[in-house]
């Protein structure tokens, strides 16, 4: 009996170690990292965040650069919050949402939300840190200007406020729908809001955005009723508004439309009192908002909402344990976390969504995820999905072959949210995405329909080059700005193309696309050892600049990091470039050189936090180069890079992220190096190692297995890989397969203080 | 065998009546009639018909008063066709629709419509009447131009164009999806188009105009496939365009949208090479057009459409089978055909459509219809149905209690159309169609939540003076500039809900509205025998001004007319005028005073042609009086009033109609008046007899009776009436009842050249 009790104590033991006290949202919210530090459930589909500006788009009629800051809403050096919107992307590099943000406000009201100079001239309100607490799932902030504790928690389509009033005849809830992030004068399409009673209020908001074709619908739903209501619209104009003014229709009037409309809700409350707030969001219809919001919060227990949320995040992140210092514990699960917060759910709870052909869908056997960031989540992020998130990824393979099929294009997403694509960035990485997880095993659906899909979208021969790649073997200067991008990444999707072919057999097929993978090679100038531009003529562009960034050929890298973007063939690059020794070598160099202050000064989404000599980790580009190593003549170089990268681009500080987060890859680097491996390429079932961060780690696999990370003599110093067993078994060729970690098993990392030559 | 054989071909001679050949659609769409010559069924969703001009709403940022002729779209003195768009209103004074303008052209693309004085430098066309055919469901015209056949017929909820081309390897299909009607700068909310394939595409648009927010979904199905296509987006702006430009989207790209946009279909075609186009619409989404489009038309055979449609309309007019001249015929069946243009079906062919609450709903046991202009088509349309068309009269009730259902301010429509209400007019009508449809045993539904619906409506307290109303019995002229057509219109409508209340034997309630049907009573100044606006203290306005229509606190209609307005006792109104002798002089004052030019110039919807004297015909408020007289002591007067009217207000010619049909309201009078009797107060079962024009008639009965009408002694001169005999028995009261009707029979008028004092 007392060793049965002891056995069942077990996994409560195991979650008693909860992971969420590790998890610091402000992380990345300062500087570049992008991210927002508001609640939300893993995955969840919303996530509701303090904006603490809504910057214009533009100024002037210009873009307005400040609007960058301002990709997730929220930035830490701000002194004031403007209010609490519902959708946030975490760690973009260009943004959209924030739809419906609410503020609650007490005294005279204001329709506007001021200036963050001077708060009080509007509903926005001064705040600060000190009264603030971000957690996985859970935010709570003091509102100073009015002494409102804000506090905010979520279920996958539900987002719970509870705001704590003081005594007051004239409090107030401003629900802004003209409020946007990324937003510009015209970015708001229609408006929709409908009173249904005192305590409930159903509507939708559509905006022309990032995502060129957008509707949200939202069910809102108070704990009190409100005594009175109004809105004010900020419409230029409404020609026929004359034949609707049969009423007064600014205050307590029902239907409400236009375009630029901010209500207010109003309420008498005693001192403390609470005023709880369900908001839920639907991609369908108001009915479905309603209904998403019954299922998953038929109470006003707000602790329960927070207590659910925490739990379900403890869930996710329990997958793997480690053992680290407290600081690495918290850059860990934090990334974790990070990596959790997309895609996001993008189905109702009844199975339906919105598709890329605006018509309702429903999801039959899985459930539809929107926000595929892929040319920044195919490195990582998805990959790490493949070991800790099979069933999700599987899900997401599914969403965008779903994409596929709604295409009037025939083309598998780019990067795409809520039912639009907004082609953003440079390759077809949906493919690598699709290879990894079949040739994995993790995707277990139609192989050949997925096959189809990406050679459907590898020959889309008008969009990006793809003609001309296809003819020539390389993308003419002429016809793209991002030529060498386009070409370098394409080739590493085909091959990644020809690894699904060739687990079908498709032996033809396979082939070709190996055939297509080699093209890096003619986009590498052997005079100069860098890939460059070429002109049609086939000559390579006179007067190439490899360390610039612009006008050179390439996307947020230049060609010292781009010339090492041969994730499939690094072996071929080395040969290219001279040999393992002189391969070695221009690894040194690029982590070892200086760069002017020019080059920050041209390049997006960097600064010097970003990069280590002339390695750009804010950006993806360079994500696989430290492991490159693994194929010079100094290997251990691998491990002293990662190590290093590690401490320098990751820390405990709202500033700790070196770049955007991007939707997780950033984060997902930081996993999977922590650990002591890394998918270089994609595609293949292999890992190159490095050198874990852990002392040790178990991840909990969902085949019930598990797969241990060991270190002997781990130490801040001992970043050198003496020797690798893998259940017991020596490494050699710093390689470990994916069936060798969802087997079970125990990898054992000797480390050391000095290299093993 | 003989006889069985004469006997079975009786019916088929009765078809072969064929009413379609009387029907003349281009009655009406010169001057002020409003009616469109196009193609449709009856009640049909789609109406499809050239549109002569798109006239912008605003012109230099102000109200351009010539867009007040495009009501319809078309206007008979125009010399081009812009194009061939779905949806129309028929009659209406203030308007809408006008959407997916579809045009053929030859030769260079021409992307802008040009202007009507220079015809050949855009793509509409220049045409004559000469080479025009307009029938009930067919349409046909020569466009000039480019020398294009353009032939239309529709099903329901399918437009079916056919164009017959010339040779040409420059042959164009243009899809305007900016052009509309009443179009302001800023009408166009959002359109998305999906090329789904080379001859089929989807997609909808989205408008802010007299309908709030309406969007309308649409397939569209070429019979040929197109070589290439495009658009070209007129926005004035794209902020995040930039990103989308990974493609041309302006060239055979598939997934478009914008707000101002048209797109050009390009073929190559032999001499006299017919393209067709079908073109579904839905209320609720993209895949329910296409399947509309599959259920009504599976084919390409345009003569089956066209002889289905026009089969359909044989169905419908040959309830009423009439004797009478060629012209009154023309008149007779053109006049029906008018009055079944509307309500039109907003339900797709799976039952489902949008609701007021902008959700989908699934329309169980019903159709649900749209465009209810209440104020118009309750005193003659909605009764005119209850006779022949009770089941869809049924279901149109049905539709508006839906209607209530999903109103969040909980009212019946006021003037509804596409899911909206844009509470244009005076009054609650869609109490008297209720109530009309229950008192006569038409609506068989839940009566009771009907009359909770028109209680709730009628007790409206914030909407145009009916808390006023409640309160003093009157509207202050301070609260409404309309208080006195309000109250009128408020008390008869109170009337007719105490009708209903009274049949379910809510004798409170009955009561309770009966006695504010007497609020008439407080708008009529004693001292001078008119009805006059009150201030809030009770005064009467002083200097009031009976003949003017403006700030008098009428809307169309001034108080000469308006004084006559207590449909629901009329005997009570001639009282209060002094008694029956004097009533009949000030009825002759009406319909004899001259009215000054100034009257015109001030008065909306009218010019002389639709007065006689002072009686306003082309306007609704007085569309009972010329029955008053049977409340005089000259009765006679009727008879002979009512001839007149038929013979002045309706003609066989393009300008044929006084003023607005007003969604058949005007066409529903012509109706009942050229029977005999007519619905003075609709919400009573009784209707009072004028002077028939027919010589005899038959109205086949959905109860399978036939009531007859016959005349002895008709002639042009011979307008009075000297006796009445219904089923040989005499009238001496001048009315019959709904129950005579249905119940099948036969009324006989006796006529003469000289009235029976």
């Amino acid at each position: 009996m007392r060793k049965i009790a002891l056995f069942l104590l077990f996994p409560l033991i195991s979650v008693s170690q909860n992971p969420v006290k590790y998890v610091k949202p402000i992380i990345g919210t300062q500087k570049m990292g992008h991210t927002f530090p508001g609640a939300t459930v893993p995955f969840g589909a919303v996530q509701l965040s303090p904006d603490t500006d809504t910057i214009p788009y533009e100024r002037n009629g210009k873009y307005n650069g400040e609007v960058y800051k301002y990709c997730a809403g929220y930035q830490y050096d701000d002194k004031t919050i403007v209010g609490f919107s519902h959708t946030h992307f975490s760690g973009t590099g260009h943004s959209d949402l924030g739809d419906f943000l609410v503020m609650p406000t007490v005294g005279a009201l204001q329709m506007n939300p001021g200036v963050a100079t001077n708060p009080k001239g509007g509903f926005r309100s001064a705040f600060s840190h000190a009264n603030e607490t971000a957690e996985a799932g859970y935010y709570k902030v003091l509102l100073d200007d009015d002494k409102i504790w804000a506090e905010m928690t979520a279920s996958q389509r539900v987002g719970m406020h509870q705001y704590t009033f003081p005594k007051s005849e004239q409090s107030h809830i401003i629900l802004d729908l003209m409020s946007g992030i990324y937003n510009y004068s015209d970015k708001n399409v229609w408006t929709y809001v409908r009173v249904v009673n005192d305590t409930l209020i159903t509507g939708y908001r559509q905006t022309n955005g990032w995502a060129r074709t957008r509707t949200v619908y939202f069910a809102m739903s108070f704990s009190k009723p409100f005594r009175s209501y109004g809105q004010k619209n900020f419409d230029a104009k409404q020609t026929y508004r004359g034949f609707w003014r049969k009423f007064n229709q600014d205050d307590n009037f029902p239907e409400i439309a236009g375009k630029q409309i901010r209500m207010h809700f109003d309420f008498a409350t005693s001192e403390n009192e609470k005023i709880k707030i369900k908001f839920a969001l639907s991609p369908v219809s108001q009915d479905n908002a309603l209904e998403n919001m019954q299922a998953e919060i038929a109470h006003w227990d707000f602790e329960k909402v927070k207590n659910d949320a925490q739990a379900s995040w403890n869930k996710e992140l329990s997958k793997i344990n480690i053992d680290a210092s407290e600081d690495d514990k918290v850059n860990f699960y934090t990334s974790m976390y990070h990596t959790f917060l997309g895609p996001t759910i993008y189905t109702d709870i009844n199975g339906q969504y919105k598709g890329l052909d605006q018509n309702v869908h429903q999801a039959n056997g899985f459930t539809n995820y929107t926000t595929f960031s892929l040319w920044d989540t195919y490195r990582a992020l998805h990959p790490f999905f493949n070991l800790v998130q099979p069933k999700r990824n599987a899900d997401m393979v599914q969403s965008m072959l779903a994409h596929y099929d709604q295409s009037a294009l025939k083309m598998l997403p780019i990067w795409s949210h809520y039912a639009n694509d907004n082609w953003c960035m440079s390759g077809y990485h949906a493919v690598s995405v699709i290879a990894d997880a079949a040739v994995k095993g993790v995707y277990t659906g139609d192989a050949n329909k997925a096959l189809e899909a990406c050679v459907a979208t590898a020959n889309k021969r008008n969009y990006e080059g793809i003609g001309s790649y296809i003819d020539k073997g390389f993308i003419p200067a002429e016809k793209s700005g991002i030529s060498v991008s386009n070409t370098l990444e394409y080739a590493y999707d085909d091959w990644a193309i020809a690894q699904l072919a060739d687990k079908l057999g498709k032996k033809d097929l396979a082939a070709q696309f190996l055939k297509r993978s080699e093209n890096w090679k003619n986009q590498f100038n052997p005079q100069t050892g860098f890939m460059q531009e070429r002109l049609d003529n086939g000559d390579f562009k006179p007067k190439a600049d490899v360390m610039s960034t612009h006008g050179q050929g390439f996307i947020e890298g230049n060609s010292w990091n781009y010339s090492f973007f041969v994730p499939q063939n690094p072996a071929a690059l080395a040969d290219a470039m001279g040999g393992r020794k002189k391969f070695g070598e221009r690894l040194d160099t690029l982590f070892t050189m200086h760069l002017p202050d020019a080059f920050f000064a041209e390049t997006e989404d960097i600064t010097r936090d970003g990069i280590i000599g002339g390695y750009v980790h804010g950006n993806e580009p360079a994500h696989h180069v430290a492991y490159l190593y693994n194929w010079s003549d100094t290997p251990w170089k691998t491990q002293a890079q990662i190590r290093r990268i590690l401490k320098m681009q990751y820390k405990n500080a709202p500033d700790g992220l070196g770049g955007n987060d991007d939707c997780g890859q950033m984060s997902a680097w930081y996993i999977f190096s922590s650990l002591g491996f890394y998918p270089v390429a994609p595609g293949s079932d292999m890992y190159s190692l490095g050198s874990p961060a852990v002392k040790n780690a178990q991840i909990h696999l969902e085949n019930g297995k598990t797969f241990s990370v060991e270190t002997v003599n781990q130490g801040d110093k001992n970043v050198y890989v003496k020797k690798v067993l893998l259940n017991g078994k020596p490494i050699t060729d710093f390689t470990i397969r994916h069936s060798d970690i969802v087997n079970g098993g125990k990898l054992v990392f000797y480390l050391s203080a000095s290299p093993s030559r």
